[in-house]
């Protein structure tokens, strides 16, 4: 590929002998640098709310990246729509951080000021307090009588289409039979919701007798609430009501995103934790004179004023949807009134005056607290600063919620950019339909994950561009598990491969060849051409589709070469396959997926399951766990054995000492303790278990040590007795027969002169005589014995 | 930093009127691109030895990298010296595929053929011949006088300085301690060396009948090798013998590398199997007018033909050591021969004539085998063709053997330039001097793995440029040892305080604040600020020891913070601690560190440990592991204190059949087996847990019914047996006294007449009074039971 630079030129060095050439002297030869390629397809692209194309992706500081993303309003559960929106935002953000190399700065708000909260946490109140609290001894005339109230206003509000011929509305169930609840949806979209509620409280009405208390409240809730709540909802002022609600679903969030493997934001920002910056933020806005506060002490965006400036722009992700009253409305909250004090229609609340029963903060407006738009022009700007490179968030918030947002912001700002690549996700839907709760189709993220894997799910959108509408319907998700099944089973058979190369390998005088030939070096360029392929639709908007395909037709082929040495028609190499197992598995690790620390394959699904009872992001249970299990088995079988042949308890008690110095050799110490107690358990470290093993050693040695000694004693003992036995043979008479003591002895063979002829004193004689009657008892035993 | 970019012309449509704005006609307003920044601190250079300056890094292909790497000669241990080569060049491989994100294609060769793996083979076979197989009886003295001869010659050879006055040298052992060994061995390097083998054989001489054989052996392999091999080695012409020694040694060096966590090659190529590819390659190069053969069956590059062609430059690496023949001579092997029918002195075999004991191939030029220099030439140009991005080696390859490489490439493929980046890893010292066996400073890489772990050796590398020449002295093994203990002590305290983070928020009601203040915001900046460092130091030659010493500093300003909160200063907030901790693990992981799976630091010894031994990149061996050590720990509670409580057999068998069905709840199956097997031990997957467990359910519902069937039974029988109780009260005289059947008895009670009046049959009352009889019997029995 590099004739072409070829230069003519010689440098002077080469005509110089070889003997003069000393380094310093010694110039080297020319070099000649590569030429930089275009780099047109490595240009990364994102596709730009803000322009509705695709645009080059220039952040402000180079290798970094400063991210807002709309995060959730907690008062319920999560759902697909959520997972759908934060798995592909966790995708994009881990494409940019662990594929391009930035540093990501990702900043997440949680909205734990909202009507949708203050709504939710009135009425969770409410119903612990007048219903569960009050009638846990069971169901009253009083509850009853307070349920048809509430069920018959419930009724009359939301079904107004059911005419009641009686006071207790009786006649509603055979009504609901008589209707098309599916047909009323598409023109009252919540029509089968209150259906359900209120038949589910007519129901118990009917069954008061038989039905258990929980269950009664449980099935009058929906209806009873909003009654008791217009009742006394503007009675609730205890702040921490407000708080209570959105704390534990912001938890309840975390776990889904958790379960999801979607990654913690790097920052999180909650409303309530805004406040004072909110106000500040909110008088710069009225000071740079973008926004007035009202006599009812809310404050509104001046649309109009902010459109008429020739610095700023309203509307810029859509502006054909200026004006929209219902999008408006909506985005102002069920809370809201207000619109007669406004200047215009299309202006919004910054701040809203809270009337009794909601929270409210002191501000320079009265009681009150902030609109919704504000809390993530505040905290967003807070954390990075006057323009960010990326915000992101469901298509659906482009208006009101962003636009406002950017209105905001630059007028608090004063500038003409506050974001520089705006990114949304598109919207998700179920059996091609939106998902709602009324549709049947409404799916928490709890109840996906019952259903699928983590991991399904996130190929779910992985293999949907980010920016488009998913339909999760039927037939998507059987193509999803065909492809999932295509990965986990080129990794299973490339694992076996492995093993088995390994395997082979290992045996005394084996050689597998490593030569690659051609049809490898094919399998090698494929990989380089997919690797090429994949940058390229990374770089098309993070077009993770694309590359997914493109991986699908490598492992095609890859198949084909496994299938051709399989058939004999090429010898095995196991290194290409390895190649581009390891490779496909960093790409799915980037993506998101949890993948094996071998590099072959992602976490297959009962490793997964490992993952979720430990916690952990080992690659096999079953590896780790064997030693111990093993162990466990080997006891039992002991223990088993013992019982079956009948063995003296003693030995069983030994055997469970034995299994406790076993242990010791796989770090594990069992620590007995009195009164019952079960052994304590403990994970030994490394110097913990050789102090341990030692200690053994010692006691096994002190063990063999007092057994040695016990031998020498017996072997002492017999060699005494041996002498004893020696000694009684001896007859008494000639005992004293030793010619190198005495000389001369009587008849009884006592000693009458010693060696040197000198009489033996009388003294002595006596001892002597002494020594030889004690003799004789023991030689007449002796004989005795022999007879 | 944004708003320098205002431009103040207005797009039309904000005029427009909102009402009227619908999507198809309504244009967005103008966007700003950001500006691009120059790039100059993000060009990556590398220290090129063919520059000998750091050039900017451009590869051939778009995100794609050709690399070749110099791999090793496999006939001894590995050392410090290639783990310095290998770790260093891993640690750049990582830093190019996984931080700036190439596609790193890395081919790496094992030279199998080579002078030195011929003596290492031949001597190893001839020991095992002449001397372990035909002395494994003991030692003779023809064994003795062998090695007495091998003795003499080994000292005239290598250490003449010694005039034995003896014939048996036994003067020798008196000498060495009159002699200075270290100083010899600056004149003579191996002197030391020398010294031992000698000394080793003459004690193992001087003490034959006491030794054991196999330390005869082993003491005197050293001196007599050589003998036997001058002897038979000329004999030895068994292909396997050589290639027996470097399949072992690579299979050791593999090893040695698996436990360094050092990558293995996309690619590996044998010598022995590029033969017939070197011949045609050679022949090539003899083609183009670049190499000649000699009638001794040797092919020599022509280095002044190449050298006076004006298209080519010879030793471009190291143009000053042209011509020294003792780099010359040292590159063509001890069994190289030759000189006097080369053109030049500087000429180098590429293809070499084998004589008798040494293995040879058939080639148009006679039996021979390559020449060092041209495998790689062949094997690097097979995969990665006339040009490539990178070849590495250590450093003092770079003449002749690359200088010759290169020569040889660009002779055959006509090219001007076969390398574009040539990377050389620097030497390692050990306390400030060259390893050397005859130093005792030469350390394998089995010995350092015995002093440090993989994590620290890797450290060594990292903290040291990988161009320059490493220290590994005390005093920097203590600098290493306290950084390594930094990092720790980090991760530890930030995983506690997150481990503290988790366990408070889950408390019902409790709320700990997010909010970041300035101290935490100037944490953020600092880890920005960081991240920018090390990017500036990666890109400036991979330059890790400024990365991490820019890491030491954020550690240091993290530590502060954390100081400060536990003072109270500071309120603490978990996030700006992990974001630190995760950037920091996942920059660890690029360097080829062990990390945690949950980004929270690298694997703490005890957990490294783990992985060895379960080959198992998992963080926690005791998490996975509790569960099944917990089973185990309570089976063996349960037995011990049946056995201290001397209780049944029976029930120590049915507590191993319990704890049986306690561990199918852990998905484990243990299958009991006849014929004293030990149980069979199964991890079992999802389904057939569950199908256990339900047949379990059944076998316990079966065992309930059986039960209550019993007890029925039981219910039964005592019925039955009140009845006859109650049956033997009535006297047998007031039996048939029952009026709705009878009208008239006789003195005895039995029946005279019927209900109706009519006489009873003779048969009848014969019957009856058999009846009468039975109950007589009963009735008696009772009475007595009564008294």
């Amino acid at each position: 590929m590099y004739r072409h630079l070829f230069r003519a030129k010689q440098s002077a060095y080469r005509r110089m002998s070889s003997s003069t050439a000393k380094k310093p002297s010694v110039q080297q030869p020319e070099w000649f640098p590569p030429t930089k390629k275009s780099n047109e397809a490595g240009v990364l692209k994102l596709y730009n709310s803000l322009t509705r194309t695709k645009t080059e992706f220039v952040p402000l500081v180079p290798n970094h990246i400063t991210w807002y993303s709309c995060g959730p309003t907690v008062y319920t559960h999560s759902h697909m729509g959520h997972a759908r929106n934060y798995v592909s935002t966790d995708i994009n953000r881990r494409i940019l951080q662990d594929y391009f190399g930035y540093n990501v700065q990702f900043v997440q708000n949680v909205t734990d000021i909202d009507d949708k909260i203050i709504i939710a946490a009135r009425h969770e109140h409410l119903f612990e307090s007048e219903i569960v609290n009050k009638y846990e001894g069971g169901v009253t005339s009083e509850l009853v009588d307070l349920v048809k109230t509430a069920l018959s206003l419930y009724i009359s509000k939301n079904l107004p289409e059911f005419k009641s011929s009686s006071e207790d509305n009786s006649g509603f169930l055979e009504w609901t039979k008589s209707i098309d609840i599916q047909a009323q949806a598409v023109t009252i979209p919540k029509f089968p919701m209150y259906v359900k509620a209120a038949s589910d409280a007519q129901l118990a009405l009917d069954n008061v007798q038989s039905i258990e208390t929980a269950d009664f409240f449980k099935s009058v809730k929906d209806v009873t609430t909003p009654h008791l709540d217009s009742k006394f909802g503007s009675e609730i002022n205890d702040p921490s009501i407000f708080r209570k609600l959105p704390r534990y679903w912001e938890n309840q969030f975390n776990e889904d995103m958790s379960k999801l493997n979607v990654l913690p934001a790097t920052i999180t920002t909650r409303v309530s934790e805004y406040i004072p910056d909110i106000i500040e933020f909110v008088e710069k806005i009225i000071a740079n004179g973008y926004a007035y506060a009202t006599n009812d002490g809310s404050v509104y965006f001046d649309t109009n004023k902010f459109e008429n400036s020739s610095d700023h722009a309203y509307a810029k992700l859509q502006p054909w949807n200026k004006g929209d009253m219902s999008l408006i409305n909506e985005g102002e909250g069920s809370l809201t009134g207000g619109q007669e004090t406004k200047k215009n229609p299309a202006d919004f609340a910054v701040w809203k005056a809270s009337k009794p029963g909601e929270p409210m903060w002191t501000s320079p407006w009265g009681q009150g607290r902030p609109g919704w738009h504000i809390e993530c022009s505040v905290m967003a700007s807070d954390i990075v600063g006057e323009t960010m490179d990326i915000h992101s968030g469901g298509v659906d918030l482009c208006f009101p919620h962003h636009d406002n947002e950017l209105a905001q912001s630059e007028a608090h700002f004063n500038n003409k950019q506050w974001v520089n690549y705006f990114l949304h996700n598109g919207h998700l839907h179920i059996q091609g339909q939106k998902m709602s709760k009324s549709l049947k189709n409404f799916i928490t993220i709890e109840e996906a994950l019952e259903k699928f894997n983590a991991r399904q799910l996130r190929l779910v959108f992985a293999m949907n561009a980010w920016e488009k509408t998913i339909d999760f319907k039927d037939s998507f998700v059987k193509e999803v598990k065909a492809y999932e099944s295509t990965l986990s089973k080129l990794f299973t058979t490339i694992r076996a491969l492995n093993n088995d190369y390994k395997y082979e390998s290992s045996l005394p005088g084996s050689f597998i060849s490593k030569r690659v030939g051609p049809t490898e070096k094919q399998l090698y360029k494929d990989l380089a051409s997919t690797q090429s392929e994949v940058h390229d639709a990374l770089c098309d908007n993070l077009s993770t589709p694309q590359a997914l395909r493109s991986i699908q037709e490598l492992v095609s082929k890859t198949n084909n070469y496994i299938q051709q040495t399989s058939t004999g028609k090429v010898d095995l190499r196991i290194e290409p396959l390895l190649a581009i197992s390891n490779w496909i598995t960093k790409f799915l690790n980037i993506l998101g997926f949890e993948t094996r620390s071998d590099g072959l394959g992602w976490l297959d699904a009962e490793e997964l399951s490992g993952i979720a009872e430990t916690g952990n992001g080992s690659s096999s249970v079953e590896e780790i766990a064997m030693p111990y299990v093993k162990a466990l088995s080997n006891f039992r079988d002991t223990i088993r054995n013992m019982a079956i042949n009948k063995e003296e308890l003693s030995k069983i008690l030994s055997a469970s000492d034995s299994i406790r110095a076993d242990l010791i050799k796989l770090g594990i110490s069992l620590d007995d303790r009195p009164n019952n107690l079960p052994a304590l358990v403990k994970f030994l470290n490394a110097s913990e278990q050789e102090d341990l093993i030692n200690q053994q050693k010692e006691k096994e040695q002190a063990l063999l040590e007092k057994e040695k000694k016990k031998q020498l004693q017996a072997l002492a003992a017999e060699q005494k007795e041996k002498e004893r036995l020696a000694k009684m043979k001896v007859s008494p008479i000639l005992m004293f027969k030793d010619e190198s003591l005495y000389s001369e002895w009587d008849e009884e063979g006592l000693p009458v002169k010693d060696v040197k002829g000198e009489e033996v004193t009388k003294s002595m004689r006596k001892k002597l005589a002494k020594q030889q009657q004690q003799q004789k008892k023991l030689h007449e035993e002796y004989l005795k014995s022999n007879n």
